[in-house]
C-alpha cells in the first residue's frame, strides 16, 4: 500500500504505534533526567527540565503543496513558516523560545528572496517571542521550509486529551478567513479592497494566539488544540484524544465577517472545515470557560463536550437538529 | 545573485549576520529565563535550563542530493537520518534526548518503506539514546527527512570557538571510509567482500561518537566539531570560529584501512576531504589531549593549533613541508 492510500493521520497513528512498540524509553543518568510528559499526538512534545517544562514542535511549508510561494512575498512565507510553529507552542500554553530553520533551496533562488524570508520570520518572532538559534541549508529540487521550535512554561500544559463530559467548548476568534483567502487566491473574484486584504492577511499572515494560550493556562484551562486542519476536524482530534464526543451549535460558530461578505453561500463551510485559522479551540468546566471567554474579546462559546464515541462531533441547529457536515479537514497525503 | 553563486556557508554567514542585526533577543519572564549559550554557527544551539544545558540541532537528508535513497535500504536511510543528528549532539558533549521527525513524502511511497525507515531510526536511538517524540508528515514531490533533536548535559559544552594556540589536535577514529563508500556506490569496482561492506557501512550506517563526546567533556576537553564536511574543511571551520590556524601532519592522519585497500591512490584525499566520517575532531592542551587519546583506542593525535590567520589549515609532511590540499569539503548549494 502507498502512503497516499493510507492518508496522513492513519500513517501518523501507525508510526506512533510502531514507536510505542519498538522504541526504547529515554535512559539518562539521574542527574540529567528529563522525563517525557507528552509524546506523539499533541500539538507539541513536552518534557520536564528541572522546574520548567520544555515543549518542542515542528512544522513545514512545501512550495506548491501548502501554497504557491509565488503567490506570496518571501516575507509572508517567512512569517507563516514561523507563525504555524508559534501556534503549536501557544496551543500547549507555553511561551516561544528557540527556533531552528531548515531551508531546502533550488539553486536558482535569489539571495534577496532568502533575506526577505528571514525578515518575515524575524518579524513574527519579534512580535510573539522566540529567537532563531540555528538551522540547516540543503539543496533541493523544490523549496521547503521546516521550522523546529521549543517553548517553555511553568504552568500545567494545555493538552488534547483532557476534555471531559460536561465541558464547554470555545474558540479564541473568528474562523474561515484563511480558507477564504486561499480560495480568493485560486479563484479571484471582485471584492472591496478591505475584504480582499482581510482574507489575504488571514491566509498569509496568520496571528498565532501566544498571549491567549498563556492566559488560558494561567486561568486554569487544561485542554486546547490550535485550528490548523479545520474546526470540526481539529475538534474531532481533540475528542479522539480525550475519548469523548462533542456537539457544537452552528449559529454560535464565529464566522469571520470578511468570509460572510466574500462567500455568503459557503461561509459556514469555510468556518467549519476551512482550516489554517490558528485560533485556539479549548474546553473546560462551563463557569471557567465563560469567565475566560469574557477575558478574551474575540472568543466565543460554541458547544459542549458530551458522552459518546471517541472523536464524534455533531453540528446542531439551535433547535438541536443535526446539520450534516461534509467530512474533510486537511490530509496532506490524500489531497491531489 | 542566486544562492548557488553565493554558496552554502557564505549564505549561512549572511543569514547569521541578518539575525544578529535585525532579530530581537529572547524576552521571557524571569522565572522562565533560559538564556542562549550558543547560537548560529556551532554543531548545535544551546541554552541554560536551570542546572541543565539543553542543546538543539537539526539535519536533513534529501533524496538524490545527499544520496540516492534507492541505493540504500529504508532502514539505512532512517539510521543515517538519526545518526547525523546524534553526531551533532555528541559534538557538543551532550547526551541525546528527544527527536522530531519531518517526512516529505511523494504519494507513491510504500507504507512498508516508511515503517522500515522508522525502524532504522529507532535502532540508532536504541543504540545511542534518544526518543522520537513527534514530527510532521507532508506531501512533497521528492522524499526528504528532517530530524530536529535535543540533547542535555550538565558538563561544559564542546565548542568550535575554544581552540587556543599551542593546543594539540586529535580525531576519534579513522577517516575516509564514508567517502569511499559513496565512491564505490557511484563507480563500482571489484573488491573483497569485507572491504566493500566496511565502506558501505561507513557511508550508510555511520556511528555517531556519543560516548566519546561525553568522555571528552568529562575529561576537560572544551573544543570539538564533528567531521561531516571533511577533515580539512571542518578543521578550517573550527579555526575560523576560534580565530586561529592549524597544522596537521599528513602521516598522522588515520586513513581507514578499507580506503587504503580500495583506493590506494586517493586514500589521503578521501581521508582529508571526503566528509561524512562523523568522527569528532577536538583540541586541547597537549598533555590533556594525550591522556584522552590514550583512553580512546581508535583516536589519533594529528596536529596542533598555531598562531596565524583565522581559519588557515596547513597539511605538512613529517619534515614540515606543506602538502597542497585541494580545497573542497561539501557545499550543498554549489555542488552540481
Amino acid at each position: 500500500m502507498q502512503v497516499s492510500a493510507l492518508g496522513e493521520f492513519p500513517l501518523i497513528e501507525r508510526l506512533a504505534r510502531l514507536v510505542q512498540r519498538e522504541g526504547c524509553p529515554l535512559s539518562l543518568p539521574d542527574h540529567l533526567a528529563t522525563p517525557l510528559l507528552v509524546g506523539i499526538g499533541d500539538d507539541a512534545a513536552a518534557w520536564q527540565a528541572g522546574s520548567l517544562v520544555q515543549v518542542f514542535t515542528t512544522d513545514t511549508l512545501v512550495d506548491g503543496v501548502h501554497f504557491r510561494f509565488a503567490h506570496a512575498s518571501p516575507w509572508e512565507v517567512g512569517w507563516k513558516a514561523m507563525a504555524v510553529n508559534l501556534s503549536d507552542v501557544s496551543a500547549m500554553g507555553a511561551l516561544p523560545q528557540y527556533a531552528l530553520v531548515t531551508l531546502g533551496l533550488p539553486p536558482d533562488v535569489p539571495v534577496a528572496w532568502v533575506d526577505d524570508l528571514y525578515r518575515g520570520m524575524l518579524s513574527a518572532l519579534s512580535r510573539y517571542g522566540g529567537v532563531i538559534a540555528g538551522g540547516d541549508i540543503v539543496r533541493s529540487p523544490m523549496l521547503f521550509i521546516t521550522v523546529a521550535m521549543t517553548g517553555v512554561t511553568d504552568l500545567p500544559l494545555l493538552l488534547r486529551s483532557t476534555a471531559r463530559s460536561g465541558d464547554a467548548i470555545a474558540v479564541t476568534g473568528p474562523l474561515g478567513a484563511s480558507a477564504g483567502g486561499l480560495r480568493l487566491q485560486e479563484h479571484p473574484i471582485p471584492l472591496p479592497a478591505e475584504v480582499r486584504s482581510a482574507l489575504h492577511e488571514a491566509h498569509f499572515l496568520p496571528k498565532p494566539r501566544v498571549a491567549e494560550g498563556r492566559l488560558l493556562a494561567r486561568e486554569g484551562i487544561r485542554c486546547a488544540i490550535d485550528i490548523s486542519d479545520g474546526l470540526v476536524d481539529d475538534l474531532r482530534k481533540l475528542c479522539q484524544a480525550s475519548g469523548i464526543s462533542a456537539q457544537i451549535t452552528l449559529a454560535r460558530v464565529p464566522v469571520h465577517p470578511a468570509v460572510r461578505q466574500a462567500f455568503p453561500q459557503d461561509a459556514y463551510v469555510l468556518a467549519l472545515s476551512g482550516g489554517e485559522d490558528y485560533e485556539l479551540l479549548f474546553t473546560g468546566p462551563p463557569t471557567l470557560v465563560e469567565r475566560v471567554v469574557a477575558l478574551l474579546p474575540s472568543a466565543s462559546l460554541i458547544g459542549r463536550v458530551v458522552e459518546g464515541p471517541a472523536g464524534e462531533v455533531q453540528v446542531l441547529t439551535e433547535s438541536g437538529e443535526e446539520v450534516p457536515v461534509a467530512l474533510g479537514g486537511w490530509d496532506h497525503l490524500r489531497r491531489p
